[in-house]
């Protein structure tokens, strides 16, 4: 059987496009297959901006976007998802599906899985957070959304919060719920957000409640000191224990843990830092391609900390989200690295059939 | 002029290996300069073990090693500096110069820059600690370089230690030294070691004084509640203000943030979690290559976060901690990305040539 050349990507998402992008420059034919109607991935259908600069999501990603769009060898599959595989590595024979399931069959040498992550449902397991109960507790998603219409509101009432709280860690760092693991960019992202807010609406007061502020590398300056400094966001470390409803308010109840006190304080937006878990389209991967999961339920890698990309199938490379808690530069940098190393596994396979 | 197809990576650490390999493995030819007499960079130089499993460095970098040193396309040279270049991309025409002071002339197309960080030098402009002045107070490299010789002790009775505190954030999230940034690895630096200390002295007490516990992603239950759960290593936020002298001991003063009360502490041995800085290897490619500093002294990159390696120089990228706090995952991310960015390229420049 003759060797494909081709290389699959699948998602398109930062590590996704920046993978399709990586091979397409390396003269190998891509199909990019995203279940999605449009390319960009998580951050570009929920972000309004992307750290460390606060810029708009889509002038980030646009050239980017334009980049995969334009170019001659990245062939695009929208709204279409990966039902089955058979074969190995340089002869991979994938089944896809479009939305009007109509199934078609590819020939593809290697395959980058780029299937990223969910957010954590706040309501699942836990309820100490009532985000299913009131109105006013969101998700960083849900503020996302709002940045992006360009209106901060209390969804209770449709007005402008005056106080506004984080809370840190909400399915992450948490062995009741059963995720283990820190989700890596809640931190980052709250205090973002918390810049935002507070030029979108100057008088209002946020806080940030938090166990550990994990603003590695320059998020140090470039977002946690601006956001104290600049924007006087107040870090409270804390641990939040319940949320209640009073009168037209939330009631956050809790423990100061610097002051070594309780703590009760009312808000009127309470905005729940969720973090991640596999995608739905991850898991489906994993068993399509016979990927094995790591303790957390993410796709396995082989030779950490050496090898960010390579799974235990050969021929099967893993980048972003879709093996752990990733930043957007984790993403595209292992995006880039898994392009490098698919497109030489296709050189070795070539050369060992002459 | 004709095109180089050559790639020359500078520095070989996790990510000038990586970025080497990736090139290699891509069919182009590079040249691989490494001033120190070996490969490996900074880990396998200075450290026993590596995060996130605690292997022994040298059984997880050999494979890597090996086939650096084995690959026909990777012309390796050792005690050899980069001492001028000219030209640009697709014709870069750079000095070498070796342990001799012999200097040759080499053509390369693009060049990857992975120069890489070094320690902080806690005896520079902060004297509080007193590195310098008492026996017992050490860095975690020193620490790294007791557990290759196999013995943990203090250094001035030759004796282990009972009582081992950690001091996070030296040279770090310091205004006052000039290093604003966080350096990312400490945390998981002190807590690997503090476990490889209570492996070999089990009845010592180790303390970690910290302001965040940054154990980012798979960290958290990997390292962090592994120390503490496994290890009962005793993690105390608090503010470390002056290490003294005190009989044969040291005594650390400060303040517990957490209990809210002053702390006087005696201690057996004192080690510093020294951040990093850019190596001055890292400096003069930066002035070689025409590269632009970022604010805190690294490399400047472009179009992040969806580009982590390109520099403001067409045909110059960087990978590793020469652009800043890295670990070896995001380094080895950014070499392979770098290879698949700089053969694009190359890709690109031979096709305008047609």
């Amino acid at each position: 059987m003759s060797l494909s050349e081709r290389v699959m990507v699948i998602g398109a998402g930062p590590a996704g496009l920046e993978a399709a992008r990586g091979v397409a420059d390396l003269d190998r034919q891509v199909l990019l297959v995203e279940s999605k109607g449009q390319l960009g991935g998580t951050p570009y259908e929920h972000y309004a901006t992307l750290t460390p600069h606060l810029r708009e999501t889509g002038d980030v990603m646009r050239a980017m976007l334009d980049g995969i769009n334009s170019h001659p060898l990245v062939d695009v599959r929208l709204e279409t998802r990966v039902v089955a595989s058979e074969g190995e590595a340089g002869h991979f024979r994938v089944t896809l599906e479009n939305a009007d399931g109509q199934r078609t069959e590819e020939e593809v040498g290697a395959v980058i899985v780029a299937t990223g992550f969910s957010h954590f449902d706040p309501g699942r397991e836990t309820q100490m957070y009532g985000y299913y109960e009131y109105d006013d507790v969101v998700t960083l998603v849900d503020a996302e959304h709002m940045m992006q219409n360009g209106r901060m509101v209390r969804p209770s009432t449709g007005e402008p919060p005056e106080r506004v709280a984080f809370i840190q860690c909400v399915g992450s760092r948490d062995r009741q719920i059963g995720n283990t693991y820190c989700s890596k960019v809640c931190c980052g992202i709250a205090s973002k957000q918390s810049i935002e807010i507070k030029r979108m609406l100057p008088n209002a007061k946020i806080f940030i409640f938090y166990i550990d502020m994990r603003m590695y590398g320059f998020w140090e300056d470039q977002i946690y000191w601006k956001a104290q400094e600049e924007h006087k966001v107040n870090y409270v470390r804390g641990i939040v224990t319940e949320i209640i409803k009073k009168g037209d308010k939330l009631l956050i109840k809790g423990e100061d843990t610097t002051m070594g006190r309780p703590m009760e304080v009312t808000m009127d937006l309470v905005i729940l830092s969720v973090g991640m878990e596999p995608s739905r389209g991850t898991l489906q991967m994993g068993q399509i391609f016979g990927l094995p999961r790591e303790p957390h339920g993410f796709l396995a890698t082989v030779g950490e900390p050496l090898d960010t990309v390579s799974t235990p199938v050969a021929g099967v490379f893993v980048a972003g989200a879709a093996a752990g808690p990733k930043d957007i530069e984790d993403s595209v940098s292992m995006g880039g690295m898994a392009a490098a190393k698919a497109v030489g596994l296709l050189n070795r396979l070539a050369r060992a059939l002459v």
